[in-house]
């Protein structure tokens, strides 16, 4: 405790240059919590635990450049003394780079696995409630435009890997096959037109001019709930020698309670299977590699579709993801050779 | 401000029931900073801005799950509250992954353009100071082990991308050719032998054993200064037919004053030149593509070399640096054909 008194002495005198109101609590067992307050509403956090660790955090509003520098002088200030104290035997001395909240741009979209990453995003460029969800189209300076459906990063103009992907890594010759997209609305099929209409104005080097036409020579894009086109062409007796699940609802959960999800999942996969050609193949994205547990349950409901199925994975880098997405390809189990 | 008061005695309670000591603090013009403290030693920031946003920050020591339970319950609350309160005309609601600080391991490594990136680090394999640098190993569970030289993060193992990127993307025939490499302390030549001793240990995946004899039959590590030596082959009349330079000083700084490294990078290209068949290629890499300003001027180095170059570049997504990558390709400009 008088390490953390030593360090509460040291550190005053450069918050009160600043012409900042201290208040001090003092936990005793816990060390200090001082806050500083500006008159300019901006106001800092001085928290010293007795074990040595010292955080400083500062927020202030309508951020500009003078005052990015006023902070960095401050913080050179708190290092310097704060060597002197401890004669240079510090362990480790960390800045990070301030975080922006509340303005019209919001930067940071965290990863599937949750972790904390802010992007370079400089405009909104699309912002609408459908009735599914919430769909944002947001510019990247590195990645082009993002689209980003209820907090989730979709696709980006960056991510031709995640297409190629999902379309089987360049080693299929898709010429004069039958193939069936399910999702996909950044360039395919959608339940959610709002999607469409967003992407086909402001995801054009993802999907080109795919979408201006519902019909093309070679495709059609249906906007209605896959499930029963899907029970339609097993009706039919339609068959496919691709089916690529790009559809947006990745069941993440891996808690019980979600098993309607799965079984969702299920019924997509059954169906798709059913008009999917005996020498066919089913491309799908996964997860991000971290949530093995997701993976995983994945993998298991695999095992219980109503023919026997195979599968391999392949890891890719995904530029707009910022963590490692795993792809699956599934294929109908050959029996009898 | 009849709207802050508003807030801050809608959400009151709601601290208070976590027997919380409150401190207020009203500046009238910009609003209202509330600190509750807890007898644990861990506090909140209630920050009430007078145009409508609301900051609600926790801190706490000693992160459990049970811990960030509570948290959840309590922003859920606080979240209700301001819904009731607005009659659920709120514009955006956003929570933010903790940022974990002063542990053992520090996961936030800010990306070349300065964002706020956390990585998926779980252990730390290798921290040591060198003469030269701080010399850390961090393993990442989706990108292996991460090199990071004095806080930037130089390769990990998943970043074959980076090792094709600077040997011409797969578009060159090495057999037979005379190939000099400058840097690439992860598996080649640096000044720094505590890099090499790190990276021969722990980062196998990229090096390989290449550095377990720093002589093979057909390479030759040197662990010195790259200049004396790119000096002694010009006299010495040696030429290559590749030349990669992968030094780790790149010279991010768009400054005047610090002209020096700048004629430092250029000192370097130009003996490369120097030792370059005429019909030989140069690779580097370059700098994040967000730095454009940074960009900009090393090409205009490129135009102030003893002979005339040409150069292309290219953009590479490397897996663990979390933005997009320029590599260049210089040769030397063809004349009088």
């Amino acid at each position: 405790m008088s390490d953390c008194n030593a360090v509460l002495k040291a550190l005053q005198p450069i918050f009160q240059e600043q012409g900042m109101t201290e208040t001090v609590h003092n936990w005793e067992d816990h060390g200090y919590l001082v806050t500083y307050i500006k008159k300019n509403g901006s106001f800092a956090n001085l928290r010293i635990h007795p074990h040595g660790l010292v955080l400083v955090d500062l927020q202030s509003y309508n951020d500009d450049m003078k005052g990015r520098e006023e902070v960095d002088q401050l913080l050179n200030k708190v290092e310097e003394r704060m060597k002197e104290l401890f004669h240079g035997n510090i362990k480790r001395v960390k800045r990070l780079p301030a975080i922006l909240r509340g303005g019209v741009i919001d930067r940071y979209w965290p990863t599937a696995d949750g972790r904390l990453v802010e992007y370079d995003i400089d405009e909104v460029v699309y912002d609408e409630d459908s009735p599914f969800q919430n769909i944002k189209i947001l510019h990247s300076k590195q990645f082009g435009n993002i689209l980003i459906l209820s907090g989730d990063v979709n696709l980006a103009e960056s991510d031709l890997a995640y297409t190629q992907a999902i379309m089987g890594s360049g080693k299929e010759d898709y010429t004069g096959k039958e193939v069936l997209i399910l999702g996909g609305g950044d360039g395919g099929s959608n339940i959610d037109q709002m999607v469409i209409d967003g992407c086909k104005k402001h995801m054009r080097k993802t999907c080109g001019d795919v979408l201006d036409n519902l019909k093309g020579e070679c495709y059609q894009v249906l906007i209605e709930d896959c499930i029963p086109v899907l029970k339609r062409y097993a009706k039919e007796g339609r068959m496919f020698d691709y089916v690529i699940n790009d559809l947006t609802a990745v069941p993440i959960s891996t808690s019980p309670e979600e098993d309607s999800t799965w079984e969702f999942l299920r019924l997509i996969l059954d169906l798709s299977m059913k008009v999917l050609k005996q020498d066919g193949k089913y491309f799908t994205q996964g997860n991000c590699i971290n949530l093995t547990d997701a993976l995983t349950l994945y993998e298991e409901q695999l095992s219980r579709l109503y023919c026997p199925v195979e599968f391999s994975k392949e890891t890719v880098c995904v530029p707009s993801y910022m963590e490692l997405w795993v792809f699956y390809t599934i294929w109908k189990k050959q029996t009898g050779i």
